[in-house]
Parts: C-alpha cells; structure tokens; sequence
C-alpha cells in the first residue's frame, strides 16, 4: 500500500530518494521533500517526528543547507532517510507525513549561485560545426579537445520544471537582411542537458582537482538550456552567447545525488588527444570512471523525439569542475553547471532541434504537424533514466516547460 | 572640524554620499556606513538615534534592502542623510557615530546576483579589432553598432577594493606551440569600467524600456575587470571569455547613487548607426541624456599610466539595461554589469594594458621599470570623479587591487 509499498521495479523506490522542494496548499511554507514512488516525504517534518539531528538541515524552504553540509552528511543523511522509508516500524509515524505528488507544488529546490554551462557533447560540437562551418577542413574548433568549453549563464532566469517559458524577443539578421529586425524569435530551440549542482564551496585561488568532484558535487539534475538561435547567431561574436540563452533555463524539482547513481558510472569516451595533468582522468589507478550512463529522452507535446545517450558526453562533470577551478575561481553552495547538449552519434540521439532538423532543412513530423523549431503552445519534456543496483532503473526527475506566446504592449 | 567640516570643495562633500558596508574592530556585525569626507557615518545607527524610519533600510549588513526599496525611497534616505550631516542641531547626536576611514574594514557592500559585462566603448572594440583581425576590412564586427554586445561573468569571484588577486592558473597557446601549456598567466591585465547596479527586480518576460533606467538602477562604483589575455585568447572561440575572466573581478567599497550625479549627465557620442526602437536614445523629447561624464584615472602601483574618459562610451548604461531585459530576462537586487573597458581617443586614455601596450609591443615606462603585462606585488588602482553642483567635484571610491604569486603545491 502506498507510499510505503512502491511497486516493485519502480524507478522512484527507495533505491533512488531525490531531494527537491515543495509545498502543501494553505499556510505552509516551502521544505525539502523527498520523493518515493508518487509521493513526497516532508523529511524536515520526518527528522522531527524520529528525533533526528538532520532536521536543522531538512526542514529548510531550499536545499541550500543540505548541500553545504558536505559529503559525509549527505551519506548519513541518505542512509537516514533508506532507513526511514524501508523499516516497517516507521511506517505509524511516518505515513501522515508523505504526500500525493499530485497534491504538492514544486518549486526551484536550491539558490542558484552562478550558473555555468558547457559544451561537452563531441557529437554536438561536429554537429553544429557542421551546420554553421560548413567548409571549415574541421568541424572543432581547436581548442575543443584540449578544455571542457563553457561559459556563464544567467542564474537569475534559472526555473524549476513546469514554469511556462515566454518565448523572446530579440534583433536577429538574416544573409539577405541590410540591418537587424526586432520581434519574437523564430528559431525557439531546446538543449536537452544534465545539471550539476555544487553543495561544497572553494576558496578563491585554490583550484579543485579532478579527484576531489564528489566532495564537492552534491547530485545532479535534468536541465533545458532554452535557446533562441536567431538571436544567438546574430550577437554571440566575439563574447558568445547571451540574450539567446539568457531568458530561461528550466531543471527538474528532483536532484538525484551522486550516491544514488554508483551503478551508472561508466568511462567516458577514448581521449584522442594528451591531456594536460589537470584534466587527465586516464591514469589506470584511478578505479571511478567519470561519465555517467543516463538514458534521456526528449518528447514534444507527449511525443518522442529523440534519446539523447549520456554516455557519450567528453568532457566529465569531474573534468568540468577541476577546469571552472583551476585559474583559482571559487565555488559556491548552489553553484549550477550544465553538462552542455547531449547528442550522439545516431539521427535520433541528439538533443537539439537545431540537429534533428538540421537548422530547419528537415522538419520532424509530429503527430500534430511538422516542426523546424518550437511553436506557442508546445510543452518540451526531458526525462530520463539510470541503471540501478540489481537492474531496477533509477528515474531522473522530469523537467517540462510550455512555450507561451510574448506579451505584447510596453 | 572633522567629521562635519568638510574642506572645502572635497569630493566627499555633503554633495556625494556615496554608500557602502563597514564594520569596526570587536564583535559588531557589518552595517551600511555613508562616507563625508574622510569619515564613515554608521547609517542605521544614526537613523536609530534620530529616530527615521530609515533604519529598517539601514542597520543591515548589506545594502540589498536599500537597492530592493526603490526610487522613492532612494530618494528620501538620500534626503534625510544630507539633511543629518548637514544641520548643525544633529551634530552632537551624529558625532560618536562617525569612524575614520583608516579605522573600519569596508566589505562587498551588496551581495551579486548575475553579473554582465558590456563591450561599450568604441574605441576599446576598435582597438581590440586592430590588435587580433589586423587584416579585417573593420574592426569591429557587424553587430557592434546595432547591439551592446555583453556576456556573463561570475558574481561569485567579485571582490571588493583592497583584495589581493591571485594570479590565474590555465591553459595558453602561442602561434608556434603544437599543443598547449599550463601555466600561470603571463599576460595579465586589467579592464577599467564602470559597474552598475540594479535596485528593483522586473519580472520575468517583461522588458525594462529605456526611460526605465532610473526606476531600477540604484547607483554606479569602478570595477576592475582582470583579465588573462593569454588564457582568453585560447578559450574564447566559440562561447566566450570564461576563465580569463572568472578568476576575479573588483569593485569599489563605495557605491554613488545616481541622485549624485545629476551634474555628470552628458548625451553620448553621435550615433553612427539606425537603431531598433527599444535602444533609440534619440528621441529629441527626451531630455535627460544617457551618459556619464567620469573621468577616470588608472595607476599602477601609483604612478597614473591612464586617463580613460567615460563620456565616450558609445553604448548607454541605460541602452544596456534595456538590450540585457529585451528578451524577457528578468532582473533582481543585486544584479551588477559592467561598462565594458573605457577607452578614449588618445593613447594615454586606454583603459587596458592590451591596449596602452599595443599587446605587448610597446611597454609602459614606469619608475620601477617597464610594463607590459602585470607582475606579481603590482597595485593596480582605479579612481574617478565626476563634475557636481557649483563646480564642486563628485569622488567615485578607489577600486584597488594587487597581484600575488599563484599559490603552489595542490
């Protein structure tokens, strides 16, 4: 019987236990849930009802002390949690606690401090050379090989799944166009992503080497990097993107920690190239592979477009954190960084619409029409999966967003 | 007599009253402090003591709830202070409440959440043009004249005047490496801008129009964006500058209300170019011109090496408002963007020492031996005024900073 009694094989058992944030109608302020199956433990709420210690770092509105408190907290307050969801004598206490997620709503679940993301697909990197240099003798540029690219993003636009994303406005211009127009953008694109999230600060001048990325990475997330390719094309030379990135980022309500994911570690990629010490991850001692091996899967309005294979990503969030350090940055709690597109090698693994329809030249058929990029009114879904131990998946949580028309008027 | 008496034509007259945060020896918590002269004026406890209602806004240790108050408040605080330090019955009241500059530690005096930073200045994007395309038919790019170009930087690793900045670690290429090097930089540099700061958030697909600008933009300080030449130069294409930048960036301790520089205001240069509506400060109504008249003076380690004038920044602090936001991007308290480097015409009036040296090619002579880039133990300062009432000059706070080795050892 719920929500004790998850069905068997279910991708949210008590395997998995993702944290997000979340809030019953009425007076009741937001608190970190937990979520099992189709419904969500208020685990402050559990942590006081069981005389518990973690509930100073449970019953919180963010996930913000949680993630501060570091590793060894996260694994007691993990193993905490298995315990209270898996021993029969709990179950009095704990029942009145759990909630339908259908009956919650479910907000941004950390504060975003800065927000970076990368550009670590090979195969998504090809691809747009490809579409954009198409005569270039390599579709990488040269530094593409030797750093994890990225840059900073806006983390004040960062929104939780199921907020509507109004589609933007900006200057584009075309070959044929004399200056640049100003309307809503027409080429609305997705990036199907994963999210890091960084719960253990830095200290400034002080890099983080590869080794030390789960002490300082909580979990991670699913992540849309919503992106206006018109806009985009027009203003990011010389300093890269901007107004084509910056109106929305949408992730999910649920971070999945690194605990929950030991099964899915696989190694990344053959580098092809020497790797400069502090990025190099091919030592044959070190026995944790980096990448990670999520299944996800894009739909439009219900319907499957492609399945993006993690996997196949380059660069490793390992990697990716040991290079966003290494000139001595600092890192934050709440720090948020994308993994970049996630594309493979086949047609229908790539994570942009921008590649599956080949910048517009080959529309995808949906059941309700043709598409190039996105329409008013299309709802774009990320999920995504993990192998887990003794074969039952472990589910990512689902991030969602519905394109809304501009406003019009000033 | 000090602190009331101010000589005579100080730019840190009763006429500025630029805010920060400071705190003193012994166990009190940081709190906004105002400068007159060479005096901090402890705010919220001279609020307390005359009993304002002000001190709410003002005994706090950031100066985010004075940002997130808005105009009208801005404009009563403003007031009431400049009545506080001016009438003579207070000055009994007011006195113990003063502390000398050299005795308090001034802190980041509000709490970043994103930062942008502009490319705004014609004559730097000109002379950056002719140093890396010499062959380019123009200098600029095709989008200069029609968009303030601008790009994301790190809101974590702003750090106020007087912290030492470590040299960045990272990766550099030159022309004739097969592959490239780790090092620390060797090609050091400063950017010397202006750095705005948002007061009052918008809303999520909801553009801030230009006659806005006002209503969310509380005040202005220097900032000092250091920059790795030789690390941005390899990372950069195709997303930007990322790590030769994020390493740090300075601002002032003081913030100056814009209500401060009304006398500043200057129309901007001509514009060359048609622009779209949502950036066309040429209305002939409008009669409160868009630029800022600082003169800004550059140093190292004290000997002046630059004059950049910030009356030819080609793009508005209030265009950039409007072009960051025209995609429906919202802003929040706290939000900070930064000018762009500010260049002038003449050679002794660039704002980087990429430009001053010609990359390299023409070093500084100072009194302690020549420049190219920054050496370890290098003070870099920037200060700035402004023309203020009756030809009293209006001081912008110091940003100053100074390099340290790279720390070794991992």
């Amino acid at each position: 019987m719920p929500p004790f009694d998850v069905p068997e094989g279910d991708p949210f058992g008590p395997h998995n236990l993702p944290y997000g944030v979340f809030s019953i109608p009425g007076p009741q302020d937001r608190t970190v849930g937990v979520r099992l199956g189709d419904h969500v433990l208020d685990a402050g709420a559990a942590a006081h009802a069981l005389g518990s210690p973690y509930a100073s770092l449970l019953a919180r509105p963010t996930l913000n002390p949680l993630l501060a408190a570091g590793r060894t907290a996260w694994s007691d307050v993990r193993r905490a949690l298995t315990a209270w969801v898996t021993v029969p004598s709990h179950r009095a206490t704990l029942e009145p606690l759990f909630h339908p997620l259908s009956s919650v709503t479910l907000h941004l679940p950390f504060e975003v401090a800065d927000y970076v993301d990368f550009y670590a697909s090979e195969n998504h990197a090809r691809n747009v050379g490809r579409i954009f240099r198409p005569d270039a003798a390599d579709s990488l540029t040269p530094n593409w090989k030797h750093l994890p690219i990225g840059y900073h993003g806006r983390s004040g636009t960062v929104v939780v799944s199921g907020t509507d994303v109004v589609r933007p406005c900006g200057q584009r211009k075309g070959p044929a166009d004399a200056a640049p127009v100003f309307g809503p953008s027409v080429r609305l694109d997705i990036e199907a992503e994963v999210g890091f999230v960084v719960g253990v600060p830095s200290e400034a001048g002080s890099p983080v080497p590869l080794g030390d990325f789960r002490e300082h990475v909580f979990g991670l997330c699913l992540l849309n990097d919503w992106s206006a390719r018109d806009v985009q094309a027009w203003e990011y030379v010389p300093l890269g993107p901007f107004l084509g990135k910056s109106f929305a980022t949408s992730v999910s309500a649920w971070i999945t920690p690194l605990d929950a994911l030991d099964e899915a570690r696989v190694a990344p990629p053959e580098r092809t190239h020497a790797l400069l010490p502090y990025l190099d991850d091919t030592d044959p001692e070190q026995d944790e592979p980096g990448g990670y091996d999520l299944r996800i899967s894009v739909a439009i309005n219900g319907h499957v477009v492609s399945e993006p294979p993690f996997s196949t990503m380059y660069w490793t969030a390992a990697q990716q954190l040991a290079h966003m350090t290494v000139n001595g940055a600092s890192l934050r709690t709440g720090d948020l960084y994308g993994s970049g597109t996630v594309s493979g090698p086949a047609e229908r693994e790539r994570g942009s619409l921008l590649e599956l329809t080949w910048n517009g030249r080959d529309p995808l058929e949906l059941p309700d029409g043709k598409r190039t990029f996105l329409e008013d009114g299309d709802v774009v879904t990320l999920s995504a999966w993990a192998p887990g131990p003794d074969g039952v998946r472990v589910g990512l949580g689902e991030v969602t967003g519905r394109i809304t028309a501009p406003r019009t008027g000033r």
